[in-house]
């Protein structure tokens, strides 16, 4: 007798990871059980590598920790951050679907307006297969989604849009702010819920928070590195922040799109605004130079795939970052080291070149 | 004796406008008299100058009809259009107030999701009277709204914003569409109430829609010239797209900003498909080139005032679109009477000199 009632099969079921960086017993997945339960996990163990991460039963999942990262990358898990959620971009590179989603484990099912639970994955997964519309804005936001459509004067030879590689969900409850934000603001809570997914037009830069991020691996992963944070490092809470940057400017130069807005998350526990404020504020003053740099960078027409554009901004960054700090020339090397890794790991960089031109060309 | 409940002064009363294109009696300024009875109207009648347009009891206006136009304006008056709504940048000139808002009078007051009447001209004052952020994107939208900020990673320098020209509202029921879609999607309407408010980046042109909008006269006035339309004209319905383009391309050249989003007017009327197709569709192919124009367009350094940016801007249009169609050549010689209409008017070419010069300077 077959089942009375299957689950259904939800979207992009064996085409999707979720990465979780964690360094706690992953308690916070019961509440995503209904949303997650079917999909497959990759978990990066951050911190100690002795301590035993507890799951809740009826996950698939694959864990690594710091050892776990050594053994497979040897002398090249040095690009990988340890004691930061910026370890999280193994997960990325040893993954082999096409899509990831990742999430913090202090992230909970937010509510919608009419108090149902939001389904964050299935929105990302919509914002990711419908095209972007990176090089004229629609006022009316997202024109692909229901009720919605390109206004009055919106080219026609545009409405085609562009590949979307990059989903960026945002947060109720706690907003991301920086250390001095929390220091100034410590009660303010985001309660607004803003019905719209929109493209981030090309040529802007944005704040990528990691938190609650889904991303084309295919059209984008090796740009998704989260650089050298925490652990012996000068710098902290700028992980997302940097790939961010990197992913922006790669997106724009190959014609691929970047959406934000919907879905929402609860982020329910503010992290301590003294402890960000020490890791953050050789950021604070060093994103007043990277961002004019990442905003005046230009990629030449031979990089046609993003590892050749990823390798391109390793070298600006040595050139015109340097002088910044020291730091920026060991990044621009674990740049180098990360793509090296991706494509050992992923055995693809012939393969990822040809499917980019073909996005690109789009 | 004191009146017991004297109404309270609303924002701006004596420094805005609002201006109204219309060709018929305007009871639909009932609907907005708790929020229009204290301010000022500039109706511009257009078509049949004989015809008597009836105006509400109670509401302090004046109305100019064409042989208004006609004898201000003299020669000039035929950078004016008839019998098209882009007459209503007239008003604009003869304005002497330093905000504008304007407003079509098939829309009426919309309901936010609550149920409570929106007060759109209220919100599009806040809007204009709080800065921008054209540099930087901000996920969590307007950051000097109440409840929001500036999310983790937006430069600490940007946060200051730039001064807000323009204030772009959106549209309930009917949305604004072109011929095309109209015809496509005849029953499609826009219920979607998005609570945000956002910048326009830099380098980003968008759709402008005249149908409910702001935007402060001393900082764009001059480059809202909402172009040859109507009768004589080989095409309608582009009178605000064009003046949209030519104002966004000039608070990118002088540091200002454009805003989109709230507030939400009630569109009652959608307009005849068919008619919208005749005079829209020589502007579906041109936009294909004026689009990519605008987009590549640049002002020089000595464009230090609105002015001197749309004279510059009108010998590109004659230089670059002129080959487009012969239509551009007669475009650009009307944008530069307009200029000179308005200085006529104004008396202000060497004044809006320099307070634009401030105004990119902050």
């Amino acid at each position: 007798m077959a089942d009375p009632s299957p689950k259904p099969v939800p979207l992009l079921k064996d085409e999707l990871d979720i990465v979780i960086p964690t360094i706690r017993n992953l308690d916070f997945l019961e509440m995503w059980r209904p949303f997650f339960e079917q999909y497959h996990l990759i978990i990066v163990q951050d911190g100690d590598p002795n301590k035993t991460i507890k799951v809740p039963e009826g996950f698939d999942y694959e864990l690594y920790n710091r050892n776990d990262i050594n053994r497979i990358l040897g002398p090249k898990a040095n690009c990988i951050s340890f004691k930061d959620s910026a370890c999280r971009c193994f997960g990325y590179m040893v993954s082999k679907k096409k899509y990831i989603y990742t999430i913090d484990d202090d992230c909970f099912v937010a509510k919608d307006p009419s108090g149902k639970n939001i389904n964050a994955l299935e929105q990302h997964i919509k914002n990711l297969l419908s095209p972007a519309t990176p090089f004229f804005f629609n006022t009316l936001y997202d024109p692909y989604r229901e009720g919605a459509d390109f206004v009055r004067g919106y080219p026609f030879s545009l409405r085609e849009g562009a590949p979307t590689a990059v989903s960026h969900g945002l947060w109720l409850n706690i907003p991301d702010y920086d250390a001095p934000t929390q220091l100034v603001k410590p009660r303010e809570r985001n309660t607004r819920y803003v019905d719209a997914v929109l493209t981030i037009p090309k040529g802007t830069l944005f704040p990528m928070c990691g938190m609650n991020l889904a991303f084309d691996r295919e059209l984008i992963g090796p740009a998704m590195y989260f650089g050298l944070m925490g652990d012996g490092q000068p710098i902290g809470r700028y992980d997302d922040m940097w790939a961010g940057w990197c992913v922006k400017v790669i997106c724009d130069h190959l014609g691929l799109g970047v959406k934000t807005g919907l879905p929402y998350i609860w982020h329910s526990k503010a992290s301590n605004p003294f402890v960000n404020l020490k890791k953050e504020y050789k950021g604070i003053f060093w994103q007043e130079e990277i961002i004019p740099f990442f905003q005046s960078a230009t990629l030449p027409k031979e990089c046609t795939s993003v590892q050749k554009c990823y390798i391109e901004l390793s070298k600006q960054v040595k050139e015109k970052l340097g002088a910044v700090d020291p730091y920026f020339n060991k990044l621009a090397d674990a740049m180098v080291t990360w793509i090296e890794a991706w494509d050992e790991l992923n055995n693809t960089s012939e393969q990822t070149t040809s499917k980019q031109a073909n996005g690109a060309a789009k």
